[in-house]
């Protein structure tokens, strides 16, 4: 059964390169996670066991590629920014956006448990992946200040419709009309006036979504040998719920560009 | 925070769509399986939990996404071979080749149990993907024909490696000389005389690998209202362990090729 | 000056090859030629010496690259149809369609004089190309048909516009108001009924536009040594001006699909 | 005859759009010039008429696509510098490849007379091209560099080569022999000592190649009311045989790089 006379069909796979010396963001998003998180029960307007798993899911495979430079996440989707130099599988597009959804779902079924306890996982989720290629810092920023303002946007409007839906009696066809074409003010003064919250005071990582990155920390130790505390820094992976619009995160962390 | 200025971004992402009326092969790999099957202690060369599970998350796949026609498995990848005319994710390539990927890993590891009982998953596995396209039938009968003949050629020299260094007391690297260079037919010969092993009397599933596809079967059933003994046909996924590089298969499953 | 710290920026050509065993088609269209007609006075709606030298450059076209297995033109375009076995280039996309399109344009300029005579070329034409994959002979025959279906409703329409303007006396708006939602039967109407023109007695090269292929022909000659007359069947290039939508010309040529 | 049944075809026609806001080099290369040169008697190792021809080509192609930076030349090819930020034909890689090496062919043909007189031209010449994408400034000037240090390398080869054969008595694979494997300085040793000739008096031109760009100039003119002397800085675009590695051009043209 020799098999060199089928080993033609090599031919029909075509080369994906992603072109040089420009940043690669892998964007992860969850396939119909709405069905998904009724069926599971999320809570609304966000849950926070389910964004925690999506937030430990992206640390694991920031950890696994270490090209990954910063991952930022909200909702059912993440993005992972690999550093333009990066040369993994030669970029070719198909490898390094399939591993990495791979690896991040199966993270997510694999570490189900730890977040959801005995609250069992009923199916298995799927989520889809692209690889884009960004060739300026500027762009590259530009398309994470895109994710995080859609995060803001998106986070004001749910936490207006589930409160209309929860807690004001409305049916959901009511809540979408009332916030129809409203802009942000409006949905501040619903929160306020009728719910009585204040979108600021809401936590972080609702409002801001989850940034992850390789930053600069000092660590307390003690010197086996003397036994005196030392100071060392580290980069360690962080979750932080920040602003990455302004300049001030790109100021603070610098080797992020690098 | 006006999003509108950012999503210039959008324009980065590069259509990626197949040509209409081609065949789509989407090949799921095993990521470092070498590692994962070392770790979890695999039976070698073959082992059956292992494979099942594989043809398990084959099956689940091929049942998602409905224009797959047929899937053909070994060791540690599948293909899944998509008809002509699907227009799913309007053929985006990175859409069907992740969305594949992303659930065959997470049947992987939500059915882990099903298979590998109280032995638990260590770490997350990872897979890769890719889409190609195949023009004519013949394209495609061959690429399925490459991959089960080199089935047959990987089966034939681990049964005789593990042989080797399993009963025949070898290290891996004089197991390795042994083999080096032997055809088919030396390979027979060492399996039968040095270790009673007749090669054609191995499960199929081992020589042939796994195909799954949907098969006119006869169901015998009981009609509810007369009691009757009732016969229908009717399509059903099954996965089977049989020769599909010769004309008889698609002959006798004359809807595949439709 | 050393090079080799430059020669990384090949890396940055990314393959462009295009899928094996499809048909592939040139399409070279006139870059604002509605300018260059009238700038060179064309005749209207069809200009002789304008189609006979398109249909020559293909013609050496498809004389240069053998590989093509027919040409299909009309007006300022010129599709060519290479066999899907065809290897030039490496099938390279950019190789092949800028080859063809620029030997096209070299031809046009260089045998201007031959059909325009003393009318000099005014300034240098530009057209532009591209390569598309069909996979299927019919898929190749239906964008074939597109063209020539195409060719037809556009010779009516301005052969209607023309007689109306030229002849009826109309400003280009009123023709384009008299024609504007009219079916195939009033405008043939309106050229007999106005102009008793008879729509079907137009030149076939208007009507059908022009076929460019490989014909069997029998050639009368004479033997050199025993001056006998001999009759010899060979394959030569010819232009004809004939439906190539029906099966037709395909039973008549059954080369040209093998 | 509807035309709609067929339109279906334009589904094969996949989007090749350039990644924005990189630089587009589209490269214009002779197709078998070596030939072409021999058949028209090129003076060797350079032969002015057919390097001005090359530039008047050029320099009309970047005058009529505006979005044109800057063009390198040397020998048969020419690389035409995009701007980043341009979306001429919305960025097609197609449409811009296939249009510019069409025009610049059109020209090579139209105005051959021009540069080579009586001296008619035999057959018509044919080029390819292909287009590129550059991320970063220092990318594309790494590309420009490479191509004049090419120039360099070849014209300092091409210069011996032909000493020896035409001056030196010397077969083609002598001189071949001579050649291989030489260094610069033995290249020039040979040069001087042998042939008396200043490799660093050679025309410009042939040692550094041709650059095109808009320089500003100062124009000196005549104001038509007062009479009076005028002086205005204008952009115009010229021919320039200087180094383009160094920073000094760069430096001295600083709108090429914004």
């Amino acid at each position: 059964m020799a098999n060199s006379k089928y080993e033609y069909v090599k031919a029909f796979e075509m080369p994906d390169t992603l072109i040089p010396n420009t940043w690669i963001v892998v964007r992860v998003d969850g396939r119909s996670f709405h069905k998904f998180t009724t069926k599971h029960e999320y809570a609304k307007p966000n849950d926070d066991r389910g964004l925690n798993l999506m937030n430990r899911c992206a640390l694991e495979t920031s950890k696994e590629f270490t090209d990954i430079v910063l991952a930022f996440g909200e909702s059912d989707e993440y993005s992972f920014v690999i550093r333009k130099s990066c040369n993994i599988f030669e970029r070719r597009s198909s490898k390094i956006s399939s591993s990495i959804v791979s690896y991040f779902t199966s993270q997510f079924v694999y570490r189900w448990k730890e977040y959801f306890g005995e609250y069992a996982l009923q199916y298995p989720p799927t989520f889809d992946s692209r690889a884009v290629c960004y060739p300026s810092d500027q762009n590259m920023r530009d398309y994470l200040s895109w994710r995080q303002a859609d995060t803001h946007i998106n986070n004001m409007y749910n936490t207006c419709y589930w409160a209309l839906v929860l807690q004001g009696g409305c049916t959901p066809k009511e809540a979408e009309q009332t916030l129809c074409g409203t802009l942000s003010d409006a949905k501040n003064e619903i929160l306020f006036t009728r719910f009585n919250i204040n979108y600021n005071n809401l936590p972080q990582m609702y409002r801001k979504g989850s940034v992850i990155y390789r930053k600069m920390v000092t660590e307390q130790g003690i010197d086996s040998r003397t036994n005196e505390p030392t100071t060392k820094s580290k980069k360690r992976l962080v979750i932080d719920h920040i602003d990455i619009i302004a300049d001030k995160f790109w100021n603070d962390n610098p080797d992020l560009l690098k």
